[in-house]
């Protein structure tokens, strides 16, 4: 501890607290009132001992913060490589010097897996010797930096060996100087509440929503002790790289562990899903990083109950209205039983226009004006929770006292992959070979994704036909439902399976390229498995919305591909119900089996499994698992695999939330009940089933935003091609203001569908069965703006067809335009900073400066009367005035962070 | 100084540097090669007295940072007014209070002008009395600060009294900690060259670009010292506003005056047009926030370099080819002798095309596919001028090491004039009518403006119709391009005009909103000023891009407004020639006479006349001129007036070179010819006509650089629709692919070109003069896109006109998605911090660690070397430690700010 040396207390700056004990009791805290007794006595070690063995040193005073274990082996042979030895001390000595540089550094997310080409050129050389001379000297090289080891290799689990570290408390402090950790000073001032009408409200809105808070008491106070858990990181990856040692991990912690049924009980836990998660004290226990991908994942959650409300509100207008929707009406109209041409030539028939009455009546509840409004209102819910998440993350900044936290955005230190390439003076010659490679994997990659949509449509298409030549009528109805769903259910699976080749893909793409530092590794590795699982996720989607049926020609010369499959129309409504149809099952099957399938049922499956192996068992051997130390059960736990795939799962619902909303206005509430298990399951997961996890600081979530934001942004072009290409909303629009005669919607179905006369099939391409509907039919109608067999030039586009492509155009660009200025706007009017929280830091500000002028006017007089003294006296008093500033040191600290 | 009271030692932190002399000699600068001498003597003010008088106390030891000066007149009244007294007395405190929290920041642009409120509230109650009771007590106050003052009121310059102030090295000390700078520390390493080719390139290109550098030695050290003159204008500002002050302002200083002919001949000079500026130098002497604004300047006119060139290469393109040009050639080719319509009712005569030959030939200079190519390069452009400043901006913060440093973004200081209303009650009364004030005002504002626009129109389309009625052929052939010339001068004249009056309605509109904070009130005036000139300069250009000939009507149905003035049509070969006509008049015409005929021919006006007055002055008065002290020339030269006239007009220009970009290639190369100029110019003007400004610091350009993006995205779409709508760009593409026979623009002309047969005129809408051709005219053509007179329909618009629309509309929208998806993956493909930079911080950093361990591995062993010594003796060497723990704190103090 600092005080018990007490040359120490020279370095006023670097270890302000004189000891923890005392200090923590002693200083408050700045914004919140004094510390709970529960919370300080968990700071003080020795009454904790009695909680759980194994979480302190053999002397039961120093706690073990750190584990780091290795495989023992008996020493099989002493001639140790020179040459390998010699490289890996170079790289080792670097690694050690660069790591003192960057102690406050996020950490790598995980014990990563020894790379193939270290393994492949070195794994033969790695010799037991080699390996304990390396820990050896690198367990000397903590020491010197002030840690304290204990080994214990004589544990219950046979052939690993455990160090356990201890930082001492000026280690501590040294490194959270170096990471600018904020320290609570003397000063107390109360957060000021606002007066009158506001301040009653602010209260009965409290009471009223005080079930949602968890019922955990949150204090700040312990981020110093905390967080230096990050301390040696860079190293030990290395190390761990190297095969060295085989694992690192901190502990669960005692004193959270203690309370751990509060993060069990309020947090990671079903019958808690109404209530706010209790971020604070999960940040306290897992670190910054994971803390705010729970809070944005509950942001994200609570911003879904507007959007899934309105959406279920446009879905209940679209139900509402159903029955007075002039064109359905129409369809339906037993009078208007027009005459249709057949969908496809030979084997299909002429049918009546009455039977698409069902698929018309469904595609008014996805397809009508509230969708539009619908879709406008979730371009703006996107911008609106970009900017509240921007302002919720400032808000936890300032909590959590990272005001002045800088990420070192760009001086990430090399990984040792990229070095050993370096190192092999092979790089340049393979690196072109490599590129070409890349190259090849990318296009191979999208490729595939479109082979494999357009073998969907393949088999929807032949499908189709043969079930249109069966002569059963029953048949024949059940046909394009069944279609639809067993396609849609195919492609699910697809994109199920692909999703996991593609993580595998996009690692080993990135592998390829060798980016230099861990930081640019991980990132590149996001954006590319980003890109690979929205491909995958969209591309049947956008296929359905903006190709199918556009090009599949017209009675008589219908388009053909691979000359016997025709070319996909879509039903009567337009091709929005067979986008939501394809939409709801891609989602709601991706949620249901990717997420908790997967997520729930397979840790279930693992714990059945042990349970029955457990009952094999000997009971001797459990008495002794129940005897384990704490860092060896926590050894047996899964390691923390990073946040990625968590965040990947979010971005891609984000997608199917914001991308088609026009057309699906449901799948917010889809999104909001998925989350609200997925918040939980998660919790459980992070609190029993990993080792916990190295505590990482971040101030934002990184590059997720930036994906975030360009899912946000191509949201609103494709909402808006949805809703002027695929939906029937320009067209009726049209006709109701051209070409109406009465301003009313009736005659629009007549409007839409040209005249074909059936004298002009070429030979073979005419129907078989001709008197099918038991008439002789000489005009038939089908779907499309073409000039009537009449006119001058019969069958090509009519000018209502470029009216209304212009009409749409010109829709999409006024919407997008809208759109992205009303979203400009929104960014422009919500600060970034939120109000209370900018008074506060600047209140903050005024408290610091004024103590420290205090300080200073008090000691200028301490000067003057101590002037006329000499100067030994003078020194002998200096200590005084040196310990009456320290708090102005500690504000100067605080008030650098503005 | 410091170092004379001894006590000060204690405050190791806060006084870093023992003595101003010892320590710029002792601590060389981190990044820089020791430095030179001429500078090191220019910082010890004993040897520069020599130099001017004037700019030293009486002791002509202590130098005068900062004038204060007031009116002196004799005692009046003795009987002041409580109440008022009071009132000020309570704002003056908290004003003070409130200035001890914020001495960091950014000061308001200029001394202000006493408000209107405040002036006729209470500019009777401030008796001479009182003003001078509470200078006495602000002086006080400033004493109290540790600041030395002394009063001059027996000067030669009669009325006028001067403060002087000094600001001591503790007081500077201290300030400076609260601003966070960065010192310089012992440590020096050499910025590492990078090897092979690329530094034998690099020096190559240092070689050829070294005419190009002006002849100044760029240290930087003196930052401490310069930047500390912000210290006190809080209190000033406000005292200045209740008129107790006359001004305020620092002195032209002499360290640099004597240096200035640096200044003068290497950046305030044409002569050195071609070369950079010494940007350090500029931000040396006149702080941050200026030297940013140069900088920005700078770099805008580097990058109007290669946009010139291509903008010049683009025109000369459309030069070379004019004779090739298909559609043209058919207009002039003398078989193609096409009757056209009159062109209006009557007065009009039927003309022949062959006429529209020199305008068609002219347009193809600028209606080429060139200009599509130069408007896609001049986004581009744009966004890679928003990220090399980014960059620039970077590396200017690193190198001004403000790095660190954050602007107080929210917590701004209410204005006094706030204060004022809010705390006269009625503040809330009258806020809702000012709101509806505003409101009025708005409307009326913007009224005013699209009057006088429409009153152009008006004049332009009389005059176009009387002189039609004119008989004299010569005339008629000069009509058309007199009236677009005259009436694109009264555009001109009026736009001058109206800049001025807007600028004071912007001005008028922010008071009557009171704004909270200064900072506030600068935006928002900012934000007003900029919509208003905006809309001001462009209205015109916008009519006549886009509506003009647009609802034209067809020859026997002109449309008419207010029945005798039609629409005005745009010349055969489109709007886009007019369009260019009336943008290089607009923009030329502002640049020269709004720059530069104002801003040097009135400075030089004034001189003449100043000279004529001198030459009636007695010699006398000339003499005691020449002896007038440093601080009253200085206070004769107008005050500084803020940055937002020379940002205003340099983002007005960035809009003509980016807006219209697609009809007028050669804007970036006016501009930049103008801005060669404009900067030595500014850079004159800053030297020699105006107070020294208070040195501020900033960051960033703050936000003009968000007003510059939104010109850069407004700039997109404005130049989609220029390409599609106004240029006949996407016609002849769809000529070209869709109707021409032969693939080629052969028979574009007559495409685009309807029928019309005579016999449909209504009464009295034919030409008089129905034979002036010589021949009976049956049928005519205009060029629009209708059905002939012999179909269905005729005169209605054709499939044509439909098709023709869509490719316009689908080409907005392919163009503008293109370019912002281009312009994102500049912006992302160009990281925001240069690599060196990035390196470099990153390497200090290290550097700073290092000395940081072996600094605190030293202290240790010196600690365990004093352990067995008693308290005593301890605390007697205490003093050793603290002084080698000084680079220590430096380097903490560095590598915070990272």
């Amino acid at each position: 501890m600092c005080s018990s040396s007490p040359g120490h207390q020279i370095r006023n700056k670097q270890c302000v607290l004189e000891s923890p004990k005392l200090s923590w009791s002693n200083k408050l805290d700045v914004r919140y009132p004094p510390l709970s007794p529960q919370l300080l006595n968990s700071l003080a070690p020795e009454e904790n001992t009695q909680c759980q063995h194994g979480l302190y040193f053999q002397d039961g005073e120093r706690r073990v913060d750190y584990i780091l274990t290795y495989h023992i082996k008996k020493p099989s042979s002493s001639r140790s490589n020179r040459q390998s030895s010699r490289f890996t001390d170079n790289a080792f000595t670097r690694s050690l010097r660069r790591g003192t540089a960057r102690l406050g550094r996020p950490p790598p997310p995980q014990p990563r897996v020894v790379p193939e080409v270290a393994s492949q050129d070195h794994s033969m050389d790695y010799h037991e010797d080699d390996k304990r001379y390396r820990r050896e000297e690198f367990e000397g090289n903590l020491r010197d930096m002030g840690l304290e080891l204990e080994k214990d290799e004589d544990t219950k689990t046979p052939g690993v060996g455990f160090v356990k570290i201890h930082a001492p408390w000026h280690v501590l402090c040294r490194e959270a100087e170096f990471m600018k950790l904020k320290m609570p000073t003397k000063k107390v001032y109360e957060v000021k509440q606002c007066s009158g009408v506001g301040a009653k409200i602010n209260t009965l809105v409290n009471k009223a929503t005080e079930p949602l808070h968890p019922n955990v008491e949150e204090n700040r106070a312990q981020n110093v002790k905390h967080l230096s858990y990050a301390f040696s990181r860079e190293k030990q990856h290395f190390l761990l790289g190297s095969g060295v040692y085989t694992a690192a991990y901190p502990l669960h912690d005692v004193s959270t562990h203690c309370n751990q049924h509060l993060l069990y009980e309020e947090w990671a836990s079903y019958s808690v899903f109404y209530k706010y998660q209790p971020i604070g004290l999960v940040r306290k226990y897992f670190g910054e990083k994971i803390g705010l991908y729970f809070a944005w994942l509950g942001l994200y959650t609570q911003m879904l109950i507007p959007a899934s409300l309105v959406g279920v509100i446009v879905f209940l207008y679209g139900c509402a209205t159903v029955d007075n929707n002039i064109p359905s009406m129409e369809i339906c109209h037993p009078r208007n039983n027009i005459t249709m041409c057949p969908l496809c030539d030979r084997a299909c028939n002429y049918w009546k226009l009455k039977e698409a009455c069902g698929t018309a009546r469904a595609s008014h509840l996805f397809d009508n004006p509230a969708t539009v409004f619908f879709s406008i209102f979730m371009a703006l819910w996107a911008a609106m929770f970009m900017e509240h998440w921007k302002r919720r993350q400032m808000r936890l900044n300032y909590e959590w006292d990272l005001t002045g936290f800088e990420e070192e955005e760009v001086s990430d230190h090399p990984r040792a992959e990229y070095e050993l390439c370096v190192m092999q003076k092979s790089l340049k010659k393979e690196h072109k070979t490599q590129k070409v490679l890349i190259a090849y994997s990318w296009v191979f990659t999208i490729g595939v994704t479109f082979a494999i949509v357009f073998g969907v449509i393949l088999y929807r298409i032949s499908i189709t036909a043969a079930l249109h030549m069966s002569n059963n009528p029953t048949t024949r109805s059940n046909v394009r439902l069944m279609v639809k769903t067993t396609a849609a259910i195919i492609n699910l699976v697809v994109i199920l399976i692909l999703d996991e080749v593609y993580g595998a893909v996009a690692r080993w793409l990135t592998v390829l390229e060798v980016p230099k530092t861990d930081k640019s590794f991980e990132e590149r590795l996001i954006f590319k498995t980003f890109i690979l699982k929205f491909v995958n996720a969209f591309t049947p989607i956008i296929y359905i919305a903006f190709f199918r049926g556009r090009l599949v020609g017209r009675p008589g010369s219908y388009l053909y591909v691979f000359e016997s499959y025709r070319m996909e129309e879509c039903a009567h409504g337009g091709c929005l119900m067979e986008l939501c149809i394809q939409l709801s099952i891609t989602m709601l099957g991706k949620q249901l089996i990717q997420n908790n399938l997967f997520e729930i049922g397979i840790p279930k499956l693992k714990k059945l499994i042990r349970y029955i192996k457990s009952k094999r068992r000997t009971f001797q051997e459990e008495e002794r698992e129940k005897k384990l130390q704490r860092y060896e059960t926590d050894h047996f736990l899964e390691p923390f695999a990073g946040l990625t795939p968590e965040y990947m799962e979010m971005i891609i619902q984000f997608g199917f939330v914001t991308l088609f909303v026009a057309s699906f206005p449901l799948a917010p509430l889809f999104a909001l009940l998925n989350n609200i298990i997925e918040i939980r399951l998660d919790a459980k997961k992070f609190v029993a089933e990993l080792r916990r996890p190295v505590a990482a600081r971040a101030k934002d979530i990184g590059i997720w935003y930036n994906l975030l934001r360009g899912v946000a942004k191509v949201a609103v072009i494709i909402n808006a091609f949805v809703i002027s290409f695929t939906s029937d909303f320009i067209p009726r629009l049209v006709y109701q203001y051209m070409y109406s005669p009465d301003g009313s919607m009736h005659g629009f179905v007549n409007h839409t569908m040209s005249y074909f006369n059936v004298s002009d099939f070429q030979d073979g391409k005419e129907p078989m069965d001709p008197h099918h509907l038991g008439y002789q039919v000489e005009m038939c109608r089908y779907k499309d703006y073409r000039e009537p067999p009449w006119s001058n030039t019969p069958y090509v586009v009519s000018k209502e067809f470029w009216a209304v492509l212009a009409a749409r155009l010109a829709f999409v660009i006024v919407f997008q335009n809208v759109v992205m200025l009303m979203s400009d706007i929104v960014d422009w009017l919500i600060p970034d900073i939120p109000k209370d929280i900018s008074l506060q830091i600047h209140k903050e500000k005024i408290l610091m400066v004024e103590l420290f002028m205090k300080e200073e006017q008090g000691k200028m007089q301490f000067i003057d009367s101590m002037t006329p003294c000499d100067g030994k006296e003078r020194n002998n008093h200096a200590p005084v005035a040196r310990s009456r500033s320290i708090p102005h040191t500690y504000s100067h600290t605080h008030a650098n962070n503005f």
